[in-house]
Protein backbone atom coordinates (compact mmCIF):
# COMPACT_ATOMS: atom_id res chain seq x y z
CA UNK A 1 0.00 0.00 0.00
CA UNK A 2 3.36 2.03 0.11
CA UNK A 3 3.67 4.71 -2.78
CA UNK A 4 7.78 4.28 -2.44
CA UNK A 5 8.00 1.45 -4.19
CA UNK A 6 10.74 -0.44 -3.15
CA UNK A 7 10.72 -3.23 -6.11
CA UNK A 8 10.82 -2.63 -9.82
CA UNK A 9 9.63 -6.24 -10.08
CA UNK A 10 5.78 -6.30 -11.79
CA UNK A 11 4.53 -8.49 -9.28
CA UNK A 12 5.46 -6.69 -6.45
CA UNK A 13 4.79 -3.10 -7.76
CA UNK A 14 0.90 -4.73 -8.81
CA UNK A 15 0.81 -5.78 -5.06
CA UNK A 16 2.45 -2.91 -3.14
CA UNK A 17 -0.74 -1.32 -4.50
CA UNK A 18 -3.46 -3.46 -5.14
CA UNK A 19 -2.24 -6.80 -2.55
CA UNK A 20 -4.29 -6.28 0.45
CA UNK A 21 -7.98 -8.01 -0.17
CA UNK A 22 -10.20 -4.97 0.67
CA UNK A 23 -8.32 -3.25 -2.40
CA UNK A 24 -9.37 -5.52 -4.19
CA UNK A 25 -12.82 -6.32 -3.19
CA UNK A 26 -13.56 -2.63 -3.68
CA UNK A 27 -12.92 -2.99 -7.06
CA UNK A 28 -15.14 -5.66 -7.40
CA UNK A 29 -17.91 -3.97 -6.48
CA UNK A 30 -17.25 -1.21 -9.18
CA UNK A 31 -16.90 -3.78 -11.91
CA UNK A 32 -19.55 -6.61 -11.35
CA UNK A 33 -21.50 -5.13 -8.88
CA UNK A 34 -22.37 -1.72 -10.06
CA UNK A 35 -21.61 0.03 -6.91
CA UNK A 36 -20.15 3.87 -7.29
CA UNK A 37 -21.08 5.37 -3.70
CA UNK A 38 -19.56 5.18 -0.13
CA UNK A 39 -22.17 4.15 1.38
CA UNK A 40 -22.83 1.03 -1.14
CA UNK A 41 -19.77 -0.58 -0.71
CA UNK A 42 -20.03 -0.09 3.09
CA UNK A 43 -22.96 -2.63 1.78
CA UNK A 44 -21.18 -5.56 0.78
CA UNK A 45 -21.34 -9.15 2.60
CA UNK A 46 -17.58 -9.11 3.29
CA UNK A 47 -18.44 -5.58 6.16
CA UNK A 48 -15.67 -3.42 5.44
CA UNK A 49 -15.09 -1.43 7.74
CA UNK A 50 -15.56 2.67 7.04
CA UNK A 51 -12.04 3.52 8.01
CA UNK A 52 -10.92 1.00 5.82
CA UNK A 53 -13.07 1.66 2.90
CA UNK A 54 -12.53 5.82 3.25
CA UNK A 55 -8.19 4.68 2.94
CA UNK A 56 -8.81 2.28 0.67
CA UNK A 57 -10.48 4.44 -1.62
CA UNK A 58 -8.43 8.04 -1.60
CA UNK A 59 -5.08 5.38 -2.15
CA UNK A 60 -6.87 4.30 -5.16
CA UNK A 61 -7.99 7.45 -6.33
CA UNK A 62 -3.98 8.82 -5.27
CA UNK A 63 -2.58 5.99 -7.80
CA UNK A 64 -4.88 7.24 -10.59
CA UNK A 65 -6.98 3.66 -10.48
CA UNK A 66 -10.18 5.68 -9.65
CA UNK A 67 -11.66 8.77 -9.76
CA UNK A 68 -14.09 10.94 -7.75
CA UNK A 69 -16.25 13.46 -8.71
CA UNK A 70 -19.11 15.10 -7.55
CA UNK A 71 -19.86 17.60 -4.80
CA UNK A 72 -16.73 17.89 -2.50
CA UNK A 73 -19.06 19.43 0.28
CA UNK A 74 -20.81 15.82 0.19
CA UNK A 75 -18.81 12.93 0.68
CA UNK A 76 -21.50 11.01 0.63
CA UNK A 77 -22.55 12.04 -2.92
CA UNK A 78 -18.98 11.34 -4.51
CA UNK A 79 -19.37 9.14 -7.13
CA UNK A 80 -16.43 6.72 -7.93
CA UNK A 81 -15.03 5.31 -11.56
CA UNK A 82 -12.86 3.46 -12.88
CA UNK A 83 -10.22 4.66 -15.12
CA UNK A 84 -8.62 3.02 -18.00
CA UNK A 85 -6.05 1.73 -15.50
CA UNK A 86 -8.55 0.62 -12.93
CA UNK A 87 -10.33 -1.18 -16.04
CA UNK A 88 -7.01 -2.61 -16.76
CA UNK A 89 -7.15 -4.58 -13.54
CA UNK A 90 -10.10 -6.93 -14.41
CA UNK A 91 -8.43 -9.64 -15.81
CA UNK A 92 -6.71 -9.92 -12.39
CA UNK A 93 -10.10 -10.29 -10.81
CA UNK A 94 -11.30 -12.89 -13.18
CA UNK A 95 -8.54 -14.79 -13.42
CA UNK A 96 -9.07 -14.82 -9.25
CA UNK A 97 -13.16 -15.56 -9.79
CA UNK A 98 -11.98 -18.52 -12.44
CA UNK A 99 -9.61 -19.91 -10.44
CA UNK A 100 -11.96 -19.94 -6.75
CA UNK A 101 -14.45 -21.36 -8.92
CA UNK A 102 -12.02 -24.45 -10.13
CA UNK A 103 -11.48 -25.23 -6.61
CA UNK A 104 -14.00 -24.04 -4.60
CA UNK A 105 -17.42 -25.47 -5.72
CA UNK A 106 -19.48 -23.33 -3.09
CA UNK A 107 -18.06 -20.37 -4.84
CA UNK A 108 -19.48 -21.20 -7.99
CA UNK A 109 -22.59 -18.67 -8.99
CA UNK A 110 -25.13 -19.06 -12.06
CA UNK A 111 -24.26 -16.20 -13.51
CA UNK A 112 -20.32 -16.27 -12.37
CA UNK A 113 -20.36 -19.70 -14.87
CA UNK A 114 -19.79 -17.31 -17.75
CA UNK A 115 -16.79 -16.12 -16.06
CA UNK A 116 -14.75 -19.35 -16.49
CA UNK A 117 -16.44 -20.77 -19.70
CA UNK A 118 -16.31 -17.45 -21.57
CA UNK A 119 -12.49 -15.99 -21.00
CA UNK A 120 -11.78 -13.67 -23.46
CA UNK A 121 -15.26 -13.12 -24.37
CA UNK A 122 -17.01 -11.96 -21.57
CA UNK A 123 -13.96 -9.85 -20.33
CA UNK A 124 -14.44 -7.96 -23.59
CA UNK A 125 -17.90 -7.58 -22.86
CA UNK A 126 -17.65 -6.45 -19.10
CA UNK A 127 -15.26 -4.13 -20.39
CA UNK A 128 -17.23 -2.19 -22.64
CA UNK A 129 -19.98 -1.75 -20.85
CA UNK A 130 -18.23 -0.21 -17.41
CA UNK A 131 -16.41 1.86 -20.12
CA UNK A 132 -19.88 3.16 -21.29
CA UNK A 133 -20.65 3.47 -17.58
CA UNK A 134 -17.51 4.73 -16.23
CA UNK A 135 -17.49 7.05 -18.94
CA UNK A 136 -13.79 5.78 -20.14
CA UNK A 137 -13.23 6.05 -23.55
CA UNK B 1 -6.01 -15.87 5.49
CA UNK B 2 -8.71 -17.48 7.52
CA UNK B 3 -9.69 -21.39 6.74
CA UNK B 4 -13.51 -20.25 7.82
CA UNK B 5 -14.19 -18.18 4.73
CA UNK B 6 -17.10 -15.97 5.67
CA UNK B 7 -18.05 -14.92 1.56
CA UNK B 8 -19.04 -17.60 -1.25
CA UNK B 9 -17.99 -14.69 -4.09
CA UNK B 10 -15.15 -16.37 -5.91
CA UNK B 11 -13.38 -13.26 -5.94
CA UNK B 12 -13.96 -12.81 -2.05
CA UNK B 13 -12.61 -16.32 -1.30
CA UNK B 14 -9.09 -16.04 -4.02
CA UNK B 15 -8.55 -12.71 -1.33
CA UNK B 16 -9.30 -14.85 1.87
CA UNK B 17 -6.16 -16.96 0.95
CA UNK B 18 -4.36 -15.28 -1.36
CA UNK B 19 -5.00 -11.40 -0.91
CA UNK B 20 -1.56 -10.02 0.83
CA UNK B 21 1.21 -9.49 -0.74
CA UNK B 22 3.95 -11.94 0.74
CA UNK B 23 1.61 -15.02 -0.72
CA UNK B 24 1.75 -13.82 -3.83
CA UNK B 25 5.31 -12.87 -3.79
CA UNK B 26 6.52 -16.56 -2.75
CA UNK B 27 3.98 -18.16 -5.49
CA UNK B 28 6.20 -16.14 -7.35
CA UNK B 29 9.35 -17.10 -6.38
CA UNK B 30 8.33 -20.85 -7.58
CA UNK B 31 6.95 -20.15 -10.66
CA UNK B 32 9.64 -17.35 -12.22
CA UNK B 33 12.79 -17.59 -10.21
CA UNK B 34 12.65 -21.34 -9.70
CA UNK B 35 13.18 -21.11 -5.70
CA UNK B 36 11.92 -23.84 -3.57
CA UNK B 37 13.43 -23.88 -0.77
CA UNK B 38 13.07 -21.81 2.62
CA UNK B 39 16.97 -19.98 2.10
CA UNK B 40 16.48 -18.83 -1.34
CA UNK B 41 12.85 -17.35 -0.62
CA UNK B 42 14.48 -15.35 2.71
CA UNK B 43 16.87 -13.98 -0.24
CA UNK B 44 13.86 -12.18 -2.17
CA UNK B 45 14.70 -8.53 -3.30
CA UNK B 46 11.56 -7.76 -0.88
CA UNK B 47 13.03 -8.68 1.94
CA UNK B 48 10.62 -11.13 3.43
CA UNK B 49 11.02 -11.87 7.30
CA UNK B 50 11.18 -15.62 8.25
CA UNK B 51 8.23 -15.38 10.57
CA UNK B 52 6.55 -14.34 8.10
CA UNK B 53 7.51 -16.72 5.58
CA UNK B 54 7.30 -19.65 7.21
CA UNK B 55 3.52 -18.63 7.95
CA UNK B 56 2.48 -18.32 4.84
CA UNK B 57 4.37 -21.41 3.85
CA UNK B 58 1.97 -23.14 5.94
CA UNK B 59 -0.67 -21.87 5.07
CA UNK B 60 -0.09 -22.48 1.37
CA UNK B 61 0.95 -26.20 1.74
CA UNK B 62 -2.51 -26.19 4.14
CA UNK B 63 -4.37 -24.66 1.70
CA UNK B 64 -3.10 -27.34 -1.11
CA UNK B 65 -1.49 -24.79 -3.42
CA UNK B 66 2.29 -25.70 -2.56
CA UNK B 67 3.28 -29.50 -1.21
CA UNK B 68 6.54 -29.67 1.28
CA UNK B 69 8.98 -32.67 0.62
CA UNK B 70 12.18 -33.68 1.84
CA UNK B 71 13.42 -34.23 5.32
CA UNK B 72 10.98 -33.39 7.90
CA UNK B 73 13.65 -33.38 10.53
CA UNK B 74 15.57 -30.90 8.63
CA UNK B 75 13.11 -27.71 7.87
CA UNK B 76 15.77 -25.99 6.32
CA UNK B 77 16.43 -29.37 3.63
CA UNK B 78 11.76 -29.20 2.64
CA UNK B 79 11.53 -28.40 -0.62
CA UNK B 80 8.44 -26.67 -1.76
CA UNK B 81 6.35 -27.64 -5.22
CA UNK B 82 3.72 -25.96 -6.55
CA UNK B 83 0.28 -28.19 -7.19
CA UNK B 84 -1.83 -27.97 -9.98
CA UNK B 85 -4.48 -25.74 -7.70
CA UNK B 86 -1.15 -23.54 -7.53
CA UNK B 87 -0.23 -23.98 -11.00
CA UNK B 88 -3.28 -22.73 -11.24
CA UNK B 89 -2.67 -19.15 -10.04
CA UNK B 90 -0.02 -18.86 -12.44
CA UNK B 91 -2.82 -16.26 -14.61
CA UNK B 92 -3.30 -14.09 -11.87
CA UNK B 93 -0.02 -13.10 -11.72
CA UNK B 94 0.95 -12.78 -14.94
CA UNK B 95 -2.33 -10.38 -15.30
CA UNK B 96 -0.56 -8.42 -12.34
CA UNK B 97 2.56 -8.83 -14.35
CA UNK B 98 1.24 -7.05 -17.85
CA UNK B 99 -0.66 -4.31 -16.06
CA UNK B 100 1.79 -2.97 -13.74
CA UNK B 101 4.46 -3.42 -17.36
CA UNK B 102 1.84 -1.52 -18.81
CA UNK B 103 1.36 1.52 -15.99
CA UNK B 104 4.58 1.41 -14.55
CA UNK B 105 7.31 1.68 -17.26
CA UNK B 106 10.78 1.04 -14.23
CA UNK B 107 8.83 -2.31 -14.17
CA UNK B 108 9.47 -3.55 -17.62
CA UNK B 109 12.50 -5.89 -18.01
CA UNK B 110 13.88 -7.50 -21.09
CA UNK B 111 13.00 -10.63 -19.85
CA UNK B 112 9.52 -10.13 -18.85
CA UNK B 113 8.12 -8.40 -22.15
CA UNK B 114 6.81 -11.76 -23.18
CA UNK B 115 4.45 -11.98 -20.19
CA UNK B 116 2.87 -8.83 -21.84
CA UNK B 117 3.65 -9.76 -25.28
CA UNK B 118 3.15 -13.60 -25.72
CA UNK B 119 -0.09 -13.93 -23.48
CA UNK B 120 -1.66 -17.23 -24.08
CA UNK B 121 1.61 -18.93 -25.17
CA UNK B 122 3.82 -17.53 -23.00
CA UNK B 123 1.56 -18.90 -19.96
CA UNK B 124 1.25 -22.25 -21.95
CA UNK B 125 5.33 -22.66 -22.16
CA UNK B 126 5.46 -21.74 -18.25
CA UNK B 127 3.35 -23.67 -17.01
CA UNK B 128 4.63 -26.52 -19.55
CA UNK B 129 7.95 -26.01 -17.71
CA UNK B 130 6.99 -25.48 -13.51
CA UNK B 131 4.59 -28.93 -13.94
CA UNK B 132 7.95 -31.11 -15.34
CA UNK B 133 9.63 -29.25 -12.77
CA UNK B 134 7.10 -29.58 -9.78
CA UNK B 135 6.31 -32.95 -11.10
CA UNK B 136 2.32 -32.24 -11.67
CA UNK B 137 1.47 -34.40 -14.22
Amino acid sequence: MRQDRRSTCPIATALELIGDRWTLLVIRDLAFAGKRRFREFLKSEEAISSNVLADRLNLLVGNGILTKSGDPTHAQKAVYSLTEKGLGLLPVLVAMSAWSQRYYPETRRPEAVQVVAGGGSFLKRLERKLRSEHGVT
